[in-house]
């Protein structure tokens, strides 16, 4: 695993796509129809369209000067892969060799002075900047949009890429931005410590995208999520330098770390981040349980979450997700076959499947897990072991994958997530899933990270791919979603942020003031509107002068 | 108790001053030195000395339609009790008769839209407008500063006083501003729950206060702080609504709560929050420890914050505060000597007590603090048993009526309070307490709020009252102390807020970035800079037009 993805899909460039278990492929089709001719891959890097690069040569020249001629680049690939994230519609283009858009130039920074000299250079010269870090986002959040400018750079920050220190007594590290998720992990377990910050987007996801997109990981709900794990930010902004040391706590005013937090790119550019570790768990118990409906399974993630003894990681899926897990679950059919009998006696066998996982000392994980697990059986839950923990475990990150290997059969699959309090979760689940299935037939919904006071809800759809118009076909299907989102009364995203793709829906998420007082930072901060145009705020926003 | 407190001072207004004990002034001179002739009480109400109300006329009818005739005042007694907050300088002129600043009018609206009437009647006429809650303020947070205004008025928040909700599922209650601490209480556990914030203001402290000041309470390492509870906020800008209802986690963009929480009255109005409750705790066991060392003690704190087992109220008292409160224990002597032999034994004599208190259901009590116990006594910590527990918690709200009792003898008596990650804590211990011991004798701290990455370090200093310079000699000493803090890396604030008083070391907190981001805000949300002047942000911001 490298810390670059194949451009036109998720993955390092050696992945080689695997087609579905025919088994899958059979009960997708019983699902969602015919999938019609065999794979179509992505077009050649070569056949790719590109516009010509339009940054001119004295601003060019500028870039070289801040950060060294190597670490400018304008050639295909380096354009290519900066072009997009990872959103379906990002995905659909990449393949079909749609990159008119991508960046004029890829600027490599190495250090927050170069960041600085680059912000400069670009603001003067009305160069629109969009901040790239592991290239993961979901809603074109790195999208390489001009905004009102003529060019537009990506600013990738993979060479701020180092550990500035690890204070062990305050367990807080000081990470660049551009540090991978596993690097860190790799260099806190040395030291004996874990972020414990694990999105699905884990094996590229960059420090400094979590801190921007305010994300959250499979095990939030025991770690925290990433802006309660933010002690402390640096921030470059055309402006000026926000820079906000580590600190517990404060009553100093608003909290300025948490407008920095979630800013994704449109404020500055976070080039380093105060983190809180995690001594790193002895022991990692992740079981299944299945219980007998998604009501009784929430109500027990509720039930342990308010009392204080939710699991590190929780997740309930519902009917349809629990069902094509059962369906498309590989090995150990004979031991699924008992498994099934089992449940069937205990009035289950249609129920829904929980991941439960504990982390920590072998004591701590034992009575938590003995505390956690009356609750469970007090809501009808049954155990099932460690196996489904497995399973759940080792396909984690496999998510993303899979999405390629199905595209290549013509499914679009695509995701939305949003939370609320306990007492309007279920309307908010039924009302997005009845929106999402008049656009696809197979709606799939988790509950996965929990709070006090509600939960999140990630769905999942698939439909067949409109190959004439796959652009316009997916845009009904998140557009329905979304109003569905809001008029039930949840947020646009939990975890995914704002990026492109969300953007229309904040308005109904923070109301005209909050939109306003939004403007106004960027307006301060930012005075010419280069950063990251045409994301989290509604409109366009910048004005060119 | 009621809702008001004596104009001069903390507590009701029938509230009788009383003598410290005879042994506890010999122990102060013992310190301080003599502390000359007898009690100097407030000046009579009738002595205070007004300048005429400034108010427009045509203003004042503006804001009689806007909330009623019996609600906007401009009579000798409520204006003297809006003129200040319970700072030592406050408190200082408020003796002395000085009420010159007071407001030229008090006004009570009794719901959000009649807050949204008298900002825009004050907007147009170029009026100040001063937020007061319970207005305990101690940092000078409801002065009512005219800013470059002519005429000021004070907002008392005292009849949005009502519950809006409580959603048991989702524990959480939407409370209006003007509730009070004691109210807000009564009320929820009548419901089964707790809000469990009890800042030492507790008796008089209004929601609202509490989320614009981003306050802490004794329990709030349990509890959370406020910033911590608030779910949702609805705030009236001069320039629209702020409605941010509540929701368990978002990635949509900066947080726009945490603009409003900690705003000081700087932006807007809160006029109710969605809060965190919890379920009324069972027990409340409350204990004394001994630790040989502030250092022994603190280590021991850190541990079980990190550990996850701390108790929800944790405060340690360093050697000198130690020693006082053995000085001043008024019962029990007897006891106290038996004790006294015990910890002798145990090498403790000289240490430090700290207070640790669980809440929660009898099971829960029990076993974190048998974890909670296994830590103190592996740091050197020594049990002493519910006692200093009971004491402590039955004058947990005492301090304030104590400081008017010795400013009746001439000693000042003040506080400040910071917070830093665990590294950076013995500096900043050891730097405040030099600064302060060049300008008071008897110099006192405890931590009572424990983070994963660090805790508060709260100050008390004493000394005998420059009866000529009051304030000049307070100034001195406060400046020391707050330029020792930002030195020493600590935040100038932990959970008193800004106010007036630390307005100018908010620079050294945010840098010059931050406050441009806060002034951006602010001319946003309040372009005529009618809000709170001279509050938070360093210099007047505001500009007449």
């Amino acid at each position: 695993m490298g810390r670059e993805m194949r451009w036109w899909g998720w993955g390092a460039p050696a992945h080689r796509s695997t087609a579905p278990p025919r088994r899958a492929l059979a009960w997708l089709e019983g699902a969602l129809g015919p999938l019609g001719d065999g794979p179509v891959g992505p077009v050649g890097l070569e056949e790719v369209r590109l516009a010509e690069p339009a940054l001119p040569a004295g601003v060019r020249d500028r870039l070289v000067a801040a950060v060294g001629a190597g670490a400018v680049r304008d050639d295909r690939e380096a354009r290519v892969l900066h072009a997009a994230g990872k959103g379906y519609p990002d995905l659909v283009r990449q393949r079909a060799g749609d990159c008119e858009g991508a960046p004029d130039a890829v600027v490599f920074p190495a250090a927050h002075p170069e960041v600085r000299a680059v912000l400069e250079a670009c603001a003067e010269a009305g160069v629109a900047v969009v901040p790239f870090g592991g290239g993961t986002s979901v809603v074109g959040g790195v999208a390489p949009l001009r905004g009102p400018f003529d060019a537009v750079v990506s600013l990738d920050l993979g060479r701020l890429d180092a550990l500035d220190g690890l204070d062990e007594r305050s367990q807080t590290a000081v990470v660049q931005a551009g540090v991978r998720g596993p690097e860190l992990e790799q260099r806190l377990a040395s030291r004996g410590f874990t972020l414990g910050h694990f999105p699905q987007s884990f094996e590229y996801v960059s420090i400094g995208g979590c801190v921007a997109t305010r994300s959250a990981g499979q095990a939030s709900t025991g770690y925290g999520r990433i802006d309660e794990l933010v002690l402390g930010v640096r921030c470059a902004a055309p402006a000026g330098d926000l820079d906000l040391p580590a600190r517990p706590a404060s009553a100093a005013g608003p909290e300025l770390r948490d407008l920095v937090v979630g800013s994704e790119g449109t404020l500055g550019v976070i080039t380093s981040a105060a983190l809180r570790v995690h001594p790193a768990p002895a022991e990692r118990r992740y079981e299944g349980f299945m219980f007998p409906s998604f009501a009784a399974g929430a109500e027990a993630l509720r039930l342990m979450e308010q009392q204080g003894i939710a699991p590190d990681v929780a997740r309930l899926s519902d009917e349809h997700e629990t069902r094509m897990s059962f369906a498309l679950a590989g090995e150990g059919r004979l031991k699924g076959e008992i498994a099934r009998l089992y449940l069937r006696r205990r009035h289950v066998e249609r129920g829904c499947l929980a991941i439960a996982g504990w982390e920590g000392s072998a004591d701590r994980v034992q009575e938590r897990r003995k505390a956690g697990a009356a609750v469970i059986g007090a809501c009808g839950g049954v155990g099932l072991g460690r196996g489904p923990g497995r399973v759940w475990s080792s396909g984690r990150f496999h998510g993303p994958y899979l999405r390629d290997d199905l595209l290549d059969r013509g499914v679009m699959v695509e995701t939305v997530e949003t939370a609320a309090q306990w007492s309007e979760l279920f309307t908010l689940y039924r009302a997005v899933g009845d929106a999402l299935r008049e656009h696809a037939p197979l709606v799939l919904c988790h509950i996965s990270h929990l709070y006090p006071s509600g939960a999140s809800l990630y769905f999942t759809f698939f439909t067949r791919q409109d190959r004439q118009a796959p652009i316009e076909q997916w845009r009904r299907a998140k557009a329905a979603a979304c109003d569905a989102i809001v008029t039930a009364g949840g947020t646009i995203t939990h975890h995914h942020a704002v990026g492109r793709d969300h953007a229309p829906w904040m308005q109904a998420e923070v109301g005209t003031t909050g939109i306003a007082a939004l403007r106004a930072l960027k307006a301060e901060l930012d005075p010419r509107g280069i950063m990251n145009p045409g994301k989290l705020l509604p409109e366009p926003g910048p004005t060119p002068s």
